[in-house]
């Protein structure tokens, strides 16, 4: 392509609307524009690294015995009320009438499509496992858009939904799945962890998220050097403590102690001269409309994730202050356990305190020397906190190593929670009638795309590893009006486009520094700069966008050096 | 790809709802399913022939010089109110409001959005020409979605837009973009005329629309024989007639006749015992809300997007009641020209017409021997009128044919439409603002696949032209029980595999009758048939499926044969 051809409107200045790199630096190459909040459009250079990563992720899934298939953005509110969430989504999911007065919504995700489909062809298990993907348009009405096509509300997005006859057949392609993406991610040249993930709003008995790792990634994700464990923060488990020998006679006695105003932890602990382990804090939360009191460590934190897994409960939120009045007896600010009116449970940070100090349920005061079994009855002790750095590695017992990434990949083993909801099922072996069961996988088109830039730049711009690049070379002459470089330019870049080598021709009358500024920018692995200087000498000069590396290589050495580069990238 | 594994459900029985054959076939070849009204999932099969569609397009967009963009799918107010089309467009436009009620619509085409992003970054003729396309997902709200994807709701389309300094330019990129269609459609195996069209609610000077030849087809088109001339029949020009010298001897007296209650051409004309084409229909319009009467012979039939486009109005519909009566004193039935008090304009057809009878404003009354310039006053005379079998080419005066198609195809000429409205200016050479020339262009790709089908099937099923087969051979052992069939088979399968050929193995353990039959119904262009009869002497089976002639080959001369029936065919 050459350059003065090419639609490639590349921005100098940093656009004020856009707090993370990648986002700038998709609007200042020229890859994205925005329409409106949450809604991009893809110019020809971001639309080229788009298509690179959809042709490896088709290669990969058609690799794994997936097939493509293509379905609708509008889908009819029916669907979505079998499945449930036509009532749980939430306003994420974009909902309208259409000229008819028919309800729709705009898909955010497949699983009522695809569910609908199978059930309706498939009847027996010999027509089982089938694994269909799409790269289609999602819509999701986030309520703050941001970070450019990392959090957006259209998005394109490679979806994948496996069937299978039984438990076993839905771990073979959970795990061909995993390993398909291993495959994407590791050819898109990106550095990435697969870790274990919260199931979320898509349901499901387990999954994992696949993250590209960058210090500005949103997720923060924990893992062990010495064992495969990893996980997303929010998931990562913690071990349960060995349980300490107590004895009865280390008990003291229960006491009240006047604590006027004192509601935060810190505050009770300095106004008592004790550690923030000392004290244990009692969360009163309303899971599905019931109370329920969970207790950690002053020390810790709630991990509400946890708490609503192991309650297996659809909404968890903060208990409002007239129900922590009915279970405590006392405004917000004094609950604890002794004679609470609530299903308690307690964290692990717990399960060997003795002689703690908790809120009193009686305004303005707490009580000291608390002891589980005497005076609160808890009932089980689980993991229900945020991991931190003082945590140890729940597998093998290491210390645990912590970083960021973004999340650009999710595989989710759903069960039959869809199946069962919208009745998907098959004649097996015997003629028994059972729900099938499913997978679903999930890839960011953009955010990938996004994450590539977060985890490849520098202050000049993107540095685009070779299997995502628009384009491989960039050469750049000059001076397009002198006539040898002009000639030897056009010879050049004929001479790559006939070995299909991706280049641009940067044939603009432009200073080179404008030309060096824009190859740089748009972040071309290789750049090919033709000059009256080195050509004098009969040589070319070549830069590695990546290292900076110049190499000054005679003239008919330059094609060569450009293809094994090119290859050794890829 | 082996049959046991893929997604392919095909149905024996014509579905009820499906009127025409491609929807019907595309049903029964296991390609499309119905999600809801005018909405369909494409499966594998159905997927894999668009895919292939698309990648010609994609070449030939390329080789034009045209480059591939992805634009939104969900589109603000604001743009649709700066072109004017958010109230223009009628209820096609799927309308909403999201989670912040911030209006919306869902895109049934681009051309605001594209206009914006050209305007925002294009500020110089010397960037200039763009031509910029996308294949992209459209929603229009059809009132009666019907016939499958041919006129659905949901659907894909590449949209071309090109942007032009000047009009030399933007005839130019009309004629690129005019030999790219003819390529795409050429390249697709299909038979194709491109037509002169209306430009109907996309605006805009002029436009073609490309056909596929069906005679299932919407679309009804005429064209000469002898010359280049082809439109569409709502667009087919009627030359002028000669005029005829007319002596004002022969003009009879007029005469007010009592016609009580007759008021179609048919009643007049039997009652006075004339023929049809001796009277004259007066109809009167409403055009932008001011009345206009349209004159012409008995016998020949108004052609409103002629008036319409004569009249330069925007919207033209009959006449409400009391518009007639104001118009003419009379109620509907009975209008003529004499006297009128509206604009009135009088097709060709009267142009030599003398001493006629039309309405005589005047209920249950008609005039016999109108003449225009001594009765009637006609503002002009020109063509409004539907073209039919005896006219003649208005290029070259030979005889018309008629034939039908389906537009899989439209490019328009918008001119300054768009640019105008959306203040999509640049600066030209001499440093002036000027209005960038648009033009735009589309191809539908479910209904180029549907018209693929109109075109190509026979009573057992799809014909598929090679280039866009979804696979171009099926080996069917006609026993996967017999080892040396299997083995055979196997053994095929993987040789052509190795050559690059989109191969099916029908590995199912079903009756050669039923594999046969899925083969002609999904439209396999070759089927290799293995069975014991021809292998004991050496030979195996190969049919054409367009043909139905079938070749005994000896088993080492099939691999050649088969690529060079495919290259063939491409």
């Amino acid at each position: 392509m050459r350059y003065s051809e090419i639609f490639l409107p590349t921005v100098r200045e940093v656009p004020s609307d856009a707090e993370i790199i990648s986002h700038q630096l998709m609007i200042r190459a020229g890859m994205i524009r925005k329409l409106t909040s949450g809604i991009y459009s893809y110019l020809p250079l971001g639309y080229r690294v788009m298509q690179k990563l959809e042709r490896i992720i088709r290669e990969e899934m058609n690799r794994s015995g997936a097939q493509e298939v293509f379905m609708p953005m509008v889908q009819p509110r029916e669907l979505w009320e079998e499945s449930g969430r036509w009532s749980h989504y939430g306003k994420e999911l974009l909902r309208f009438r259409d000229r008819n007065e028919r309800e729709c919504c705009l898909g955010p995700t497949h699983e009522e499509v695809i569910t609908d489909l199978v059930r309706n062809e498939i009847k027996t298990y010999r027509h089982l496992p089938k694994n269909l993907y799409q790269i289609q348009t999602k819509f999701r009405d986030e309520i703050r858009p941001r970070f450019g096509v990392m959090r957006c509300r259209e998005f394109s997005m490679k979806d994948a939904y496996s069937f299978d006859a039984n438990e076993e057949g839905v771990d073979i392609s959970y795990k061909k799945m995993f390993d398909a993406y291993c495959r994407i991610f590791e050819r898109c040249g990106l550095k990435f962890r697969a870790v274990e993930a919260d199931t979320g709003s898509i349901g499901g008995s387990f999954s994992h998220e696949f993250m590209v790792m960058a210090d500005t990634g949103e997720d923060a994700i924990c893992f062990c050097r010495n064992c495969e464990y990893a996980a997303n923060l929010e998931k990562a488990e913690i071990a349960m403590p060995e349980r300490r020998q107590i004895s009865i006679e280390e008990f003291l006695p229960l006491e009240l102690v006047h604590t006027p105003n004192m509601k935060s932890i810190d505050e009770i602990s300095a106004f008592l001269h004790v550690a923030p382990k000392d004290v244990v804090k009692t969360m009163i939360y309303s899971a599905d409309a019931t109370p329920v009191a969970v207790l950690v460590r002053g020390d810790e934190v709630i991990n509400e994730i946890k708490v609503r897994n192991y309650l297996g409960c659809d909404i968890l939120e903060m208990a409002a202050d007239n129900m922590i009045y009915d279970v405590t007896g006392a405004p917000r600010g004094f609950a604890g356990a002794v004679g609470i009116k609530a299903r308690t449970i307690a964290d692990y940070s717990l399960m060997n305190m003795i002689n703690f100090i908790m809120g009193a349920n009686k305004e303005d005061y707490h009580v000291k020397n608390v002891n589980i079994g005497r005076d609160v009855s808890v009932e089980a002790f689980a993991d229900l906190r945020i991991v931190h750095d003082a945590d140890l590695c729940p597998r093998c017992g290491r210390p645990l190593k912590f970083a960021r990434g973004i999340e650009v990949g999710h595989v989710f083993k759903l069960g039959t929670k869809y199946s069962k909801a919208m009745n998907a099922t098959f004649l097996d072996k015997n003629g028994r009638e059972q729900y099938m069961m499913m997978g679903c996988y999930g890839i960011g088109i953009g955010r990938t795309v996004a994450s590539a830039i977060e985890q490849n730049h520098d202050a000049n711009g993107i540095i685009w590893p070779m299997p995502m690049a628009p384009y491989h070379v960039i050469i750049t002459p000059v001076n397009v009006n002198d006539e040898s470089i002009k000639r030897i330019s056009e010879d050049l870049y004929k001479a790559l486009l006939e070995k299909g080598i991706e280049v641009i021709l940067d044939d603009r009358d432009e200073r080179a520094g404008v030309k060096f500024k824009d190859a740089d920018l748009i972040g071309i692995p290789l750049r090919i700069t033709i000059g009256q200087k080195s050509l004098s000498n009969g040589k070319i000069e070549v830069k590695l966008r990546r290292s900076g590396e110049v190499k000054i290589l005679a003239m008919d050495r330059v094609e060569y050096f450009v293809i094994n580069y090119i290859n050794e990238g890829m």
